[in-house]
């Protein structure tokens, strides 16, 4: 049941559905035909040691991936590494509220831990794709929370980790911001507790959920630079209502509140009782803490503090004004900059 | 027609009411009776040469500048100064929505400027306490704005200018966040356009309208140290049940977005068809900007960017992970450092 146009090999693809059959949720519950849609480039070398896996973000999906991050002479180079990227369950192209039947569609699609995601991953990347190790794993904001749970729960598979602007354990204050953008969407009476028709039904919601975006996703150097004018737009309100609000209203809401509620949560220390420094130190990988300058939500600070914890780390701030949605590759600089890191990283030995 | 319990001399006195009459307002029609609600502390020398002006800001009263920010021995020391803390139009003790009478009731209330309030004070000022200078003014945030646009229109008045946590022209980021406040008001159904019966009508927006200053009016260093605990609050929900959204619920909505929609557009520029260095330059004031380390909406860059067009200024940054909800004086470091750095402004001697 995919009533949602915006959700398409057309906009996102080329993809792949993998069904990796019975997923057992660590919330309670299960998916039953859990199916992830996988974008890979570039083939495996014969030693199986090239693959790169790279989980996505908050509304992203394999594609910026592919147009921002991928390609012949990159970091991630399809001509050197079996890449591939992983669709999160909840993105709208894997396993998703908005395309599951009956009892799970919608409203009723249960709750999703990054950790469930992870296994998800775990099951393609041994059983389906037959391999026991990864010479890299990179993601930003909920695919960085995807690394360090990667990081965490398979040290031995996981040769180098690159979180780029996310962290393993989720700040109480990034939880609120979390909780300020489902509010936004859910406080529209169109949305009505998730049994809309369709997207646009919530329309008010999602614009409000996109200025909040706005506010935290870049930063006020780049409005003070009037990063907005560099991009194309000649006011701020033309930057808000094409760019901002034109990214998200298409969207599924409950897609949105699934991805939401699983940010929310991220945490790696559940492994460990709450202990991060425990958890984090169980990571093998060869990790480049990479958090954003200018990011509002996963400030560097935040970062920096996890770093500390993991044994071959080093902290490798990247530098931009755009701010966290410099993920976007809105700013050459910062692509280029975190393109070079992951070469670093990449020329690293495997500790493993 | 003052139906909003909250804002009585019980919570926020003593204070006096001035009529100043007629006031013109910039976005055309007039306040009929303007009533602005003044507290004073200390009294006049005989040259008339010891007054100090401050303006409120957004929610704010001169309770909290009495509390926080007045006191023997303190900068503002009422047996040195006169003080006169003016409570803002729209803070719900001077002329606003909630107490106005049928025409000017709750919605029907015009939009109103910084430069209406200025001009108000000024009334008061020169009319009532019969000044021609003022040794300071000084105010945080929306108090700031008016401390900018006192000094830019009565540069011959303004001795010396301390505008802390804010700028003299808003900036795009700021009226983005601000609309985010606002529309997490309106956006609720009890609002209805602004002719609810009581504030309760509007819990639901006033609760997200306060999870939205929670998210960026204190820090995300605030939340990585737990300063809630510092403060009292055994967990983050219970510090946004009880301390933000206890703070901001009993206020009146109309009120809220008087000043929300005065703070969007504080802009000493109109003086000078857009000119920002122009107006800034007329500033004779000795002008101490002091913007607050961890401040997310009026970052230290935002307010550093003006302080350069204004002659006899100084930068003056005050460290606090508070961020701009240092204002309350949760942080007794900021609140040392406020006042050294007010003491200093007042040893220097005045230019004009």
């Amino acid at each position: 049941m995919n009533t949602n146009p915006y959700y398409t090999q057309e906009n996102h693809g080329p993809y792949e559905h993998y069904n990796i059959g019975k997923l057992e949720l660590e919330e309670g519950g299960y998916l039953e035909n859990c199916t992830l849609a996988v974008a890979t480039f570039g083939s495996l070398n014969s030693d199986l040691s090239n693959a790169i896996l790279v989980p996505t973000w908050y509304s992203g999906t394999s594609k910026i991936m592919e147009q921002v991050y991928i390609g012949p002479g990159k970091a991630l180079d399809p001509e050197k590494y079996f890449i591939i990227v992983v669709n999160q369950i909840g993105s709208g192209l894997s396993t998703s509220p908005h395309n599951q039947t009956a009892d799970q569609h919608g409203a009723c699609f249960p709750n999703i831990r990054i950790g469930d995601d992870v296994r998800a991953q775990h099951q393609l990347i041994t059983q389906i794709f037959k391999l026991s190790r990864l010479a890299l794993v990179v993601g930003g904001s909920m695919g960085a929370q995807q690394t360090y749970e990667w990081a965490v729960r398979y040290p031995d598979m996981v040769e180098r980790a690159a979180p780029i602007a996310g962290t393993a354990r989720n700040t109480e204050h990034d939880f609120v911001y979390a909780d300020t953008l489902i509010e936004a969407i859910t406080s529209d009476p169109g949305f009505n507790q998730g049994n809309y028709n369709v997207a646009e039904d919530v329309t008010d919601g999602l614009r409000r959920h996109a200025k909040l975006w706005t506010v935290m996703g870049w930063s006020t150097e780049f409005f003070r630079q009037q990063r907005h004018k560099a991009l194309g737009f000649d006011s701020v309100a033309t930057f808000i209502d094409q760019f901002m609000v034109g990214y998200f209203s298409p969207m599924d809401p409950n897609n949105l509140l699934c991805m939401a509620w699983k940010w929310q949560r991220g945490d790696v220390s559940r492994h460990t009782g709450g202990d991060l420094a425990a958890a984090l130190g169980r990571i093998r990988a060869i990790t480049y803490v990479m958090p954003i300058s200018h990011d509002m939500f996963f400030p560097p600070s935040d970062c920096q503090s996890e770093q500390k914890f993991i044994s071959h780390s080093a902290f490798k701030p990247i530098s931009s004004i755009d701010g966290h949605l410099a993920l976007f590759g809105t700013d050459a600089n910062f692509v280029e900059q975190v393109d070079l890191t992951l070469k670093e990283l990449l020329a690293t030995s495997a500790i493993i």
